[in-house]
């Protein structure tokens, strides 16, 4: 230990250690609830390339594990810290190191947050579409840790589809250079996509080339109430089945439209059993949301309402960003889940998920990108009630098994970390992990990145 | 060999081997020139899963190579045989098993020919968007063995932006599959895009899990004649900074022109030095080409000319598919390079070829899907002479030094083979590729899949 900070202090300057047993305990988790936690020895704070690389160095001569953090928003634990760790925060790394619209990349550095880079491009008439709901914090390196979703995926894709390059630090300190500024390229096996999702568990990045679009027109939206989430779904399918490309497709069960509207009084329609969200950034969205509105109401909607404008698109988005934190205020503890089906099997997984909160007679809450059958069903539960904690995770669990029953996978968009590593071999089977163990074993041979997650 | 033989047909029926010498011949080699190619001891042509696991235990058993093809129009050798191995071709297994207009995805088969899935797509109103130029015979495993690339990529993206999952046949025998059918999913490291791009080197694709699109409006096409190419590649680098997103973008020099001329009189400008084709499938195609037509004229254009309609700018599309098979006819041999720039270099990246060309006095024609800056150098020379030979290949390999040192890839879409196998480790560097060598030692702990190829 003593020889660790010895050894780091070697080659950082002072304020980029912290050691204060009370500071660095408030490094230990992410904002995923019960993942087991433990106790940071140091937590590092590099401003460099070089620095990140004599972190990578001491810990792989002294046999220390390292974890790598962003902003923590993550929900599922992954960037926890594994008792005695190093914790490498890499939020001083923060600087857009350029934005080129003929070439349509922005190089930034892993903790520039989100809406920060989001908002630099829309300067220059570009933008960078991926939106996790908590971009005003999370960081590109978490995200791309991640490969965080959002909004925007049922037209852009996820941050996996906006990575062009990467500079990674491995476990030994070695720098890799992978990918490419370029548009295209086949050279090699896709390293590069590899880090995405990993979990910090291959490589530090220290630097991305991201992949821009040109700023959309933007976005119309409309709401539409359903007396039942299957009503909701059937449009879902009749909307994508027509051919549309909405830039937005969400929807929130009664649940969470309550919830959101007891949090902040948005106004919501009190009543609804689902909320319907859709929008379009095309060159015509009023043409788009008109037939749109016309397929929800063959689905049965009771209302079809199209925003004034874009600024009343945007309140709708907000209340749709603000569902997980709403949800969360209605009881002590909640459990996020995060399954993604096939969108036709998205009615038989809410219907599930309603099935299984009755059984289990809890409050189960559900928002959902609809349009990529990512659902987040968040299970609501006294957690000083050891009944009701257990039967949470049961829940949860019974959640994970009919999303993969219907075809889907347990993790659409938060990840696995610690969370879920059990049902990872579940979904994989046993040849996938064995094959995910070798490139963990090829990337990282001592174990030391990110240990205790995944896998 | 007989116990090789005798093996193999103890799972297979009669008429899935070929031993015919004179017919495994045949399947010797794809359509790259000057690539080394071995003799294949048996070429195999399964129709099942069960047939092709049966084939890889075999050759593991016995510690013989496998060399899977698709059909064989690669342009990088990276499908031909080596010295006494199993062909081990797919082509038979060419079932489209699945087209889901809801989920938007089509399941496959991996001999399915890329220009049948599209039709069988487009009658759901849906597309797949790969598109290169060798559709009508290429097949979706060999596309996804190269990562192919298209016309439409400047819009649409590659072959792996499409590949959501997949089964693979290890090395051993044993069945995989990876990846989803669900829009969006982030469970473990994504093998399947691992595989999208690995030249048949870690296991062989037996399924697909394809995404589509909704079929775009028909795209409408206008020529811009350019005095020279450098005022061509402005005129990319305008359209692209104002924000457009074309459904194609491509550039044919002089000499591309005057030899699809040659071979097919497509009527195109005799005179030119450099023409720029541009197609949108938006709403208003009519408003996006005039726009375009202006910033053409604005870097230069001696004359702009829209299609007149949907025929004339299929025609266009026509034309500038059989550049490369047009330029092969004006020499006795060629060479395709498949160099990828940044865009903003393209200019950067002509001139340097024509100073190449200027240098060891050749022909080198030159098309390129200039929206994405990926240009196809085509260095034409007399095969009976040996140093015209000679300096063919050194200006192939000055063309990638060049494309290199301008911050771009050897390879944007045709692959390593054993074209670039030397040149892969330039571009990737030592950590990158014993990293590569590292994932290849996890799947294919042996090397018996497809050996010589890419490192
Ligand atoms: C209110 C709320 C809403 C959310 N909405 C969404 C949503 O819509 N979609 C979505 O996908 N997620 C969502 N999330 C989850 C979370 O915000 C995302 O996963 C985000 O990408 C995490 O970024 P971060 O900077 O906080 O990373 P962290 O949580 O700090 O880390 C995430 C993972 O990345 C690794 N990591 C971080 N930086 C690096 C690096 N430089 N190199 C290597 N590994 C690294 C960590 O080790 C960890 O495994 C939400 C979270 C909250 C709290
Ligand atoms: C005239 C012409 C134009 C072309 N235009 C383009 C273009 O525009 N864009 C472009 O990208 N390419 C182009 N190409 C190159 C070529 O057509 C593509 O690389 C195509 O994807 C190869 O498909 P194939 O079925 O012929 O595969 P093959 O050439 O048979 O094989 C290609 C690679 O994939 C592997 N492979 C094949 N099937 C499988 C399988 N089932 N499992 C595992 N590995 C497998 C092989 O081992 C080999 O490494 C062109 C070629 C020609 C001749």
């Amino acid at each position: 230990m003593d020889d660790l900070l010895e050894r780091l202090r070697a080659g950082l300057p002072a304020e980029a250690l912290l050691t204060d047993p009370d500071v660095t305990a408030s490094y230990a988790h992410d904002m995923a609830s019960f993942c087991e936690a433990g106790t940071p020895a140091v937590v590092v704070l590099p401003r460099t390339v070089e620095q990140v690389q004599h972190v990578m160095r001491t810990a792989t001569a002294l046999r220390v594990p390292v974890v790598p953090q962003g902003a923590r928003t993550g929900l599922s634990g992954a960037a926890n810290a594994s008792e005695g760790c190093v914790v490498l925060s890499l939020v001083r790394m923060d600087r857009i190191l350029e934005i080129n619209p003929v070439d349509r990349i922005a190089v930034v550095e892993p903790g520039v947050i989100n809406a920060v880079l989001s908002r630099a491009v829309n300067e220059h008439g570009l933008c960078y579409p991926p939106d996790p709901s908590s971009w005003e914090t999370c960081t590109i390196g978490g995200n791309i840790g991640t490969a965080s979703g959002g909004l925007c995926c049922v037209k852009y894709g996820v941050t996996a589809e906006y990575v062009l390059g990467l500079d990674v630090v491995l476990a030994d300190g070695r720098l890799l250079t992978t990918g490419r500024r370029t548009a295209k390229g086949v050279a090699g096996y896709d390293l590069t996509r590899l880090f995405v999702g990993s979990e910090g568990s291959l490589g530090i990045v220290v630097g991305a080339v991201l992949a821009l679009k040109p700023q959309p027109p933007r976005q119309l939206a409309l709401a539409a109430e359903f007396g039942s989430a299957a009503a909701a779904c059937d449009a879902v399918c009749r909307i994508m089945e027509a051919g549309h490309t909405p830039s937005l497709l969400e929807l929130m069960d009664g649940t969470t439209v309550r919830a959101v509207n007891a949090m902040a009084g948005m106004g919501l329609p009190e009543t609804t059993e689902a909320l319907l969200l859709c929008a379009f950034d095309t060159s015509d969205p009023a043409a788009d949301l008109a037939a749109v509105g016309l397929l929800c109401t063959a689905a049965g909607a009771t209302e079809v309402v199209p925003a004034e404008d874009t600024a009343e698109s945007e309140m709708l988005l907000q209340a749709r960003r603000m569902s997980l934190t709403a949800l969360e205020t209605i009881s002590s503890a909640t459990m996020i889940d995060d399954v993604c089906v096939p969108r036709s099997k998205l009615g038989a997984m809410l219907e599930g998920t309603a099935a299984i909160a009755e059984k289990y007679g809890l409050t189960i809450g559900v928002c959902a990108h609809a349009g990529d059958g990512n659902t987040h069903p968040v299970v609501c539960f006294d957690h000083t009630d050891a009944d009701e904690s257990r039967r949470a995770r049961e829940s949860f669990d019974e959640i994970m098994a009919l999303g993969l029953g219907l075809g889907g996978t347990i993790t659409g968009e938060h990840g696995v970390g610690v969370l879920k590593k059990e049902w990872l071999a579940r979904e994989l089977g046993e040849v996938g992990i064995e094959l995910q163990r070798g490139i963990k074993a090829a990337f990282d041979p001592l174990g030391l990145l990110n240990p205790g997650k995944l896998f």
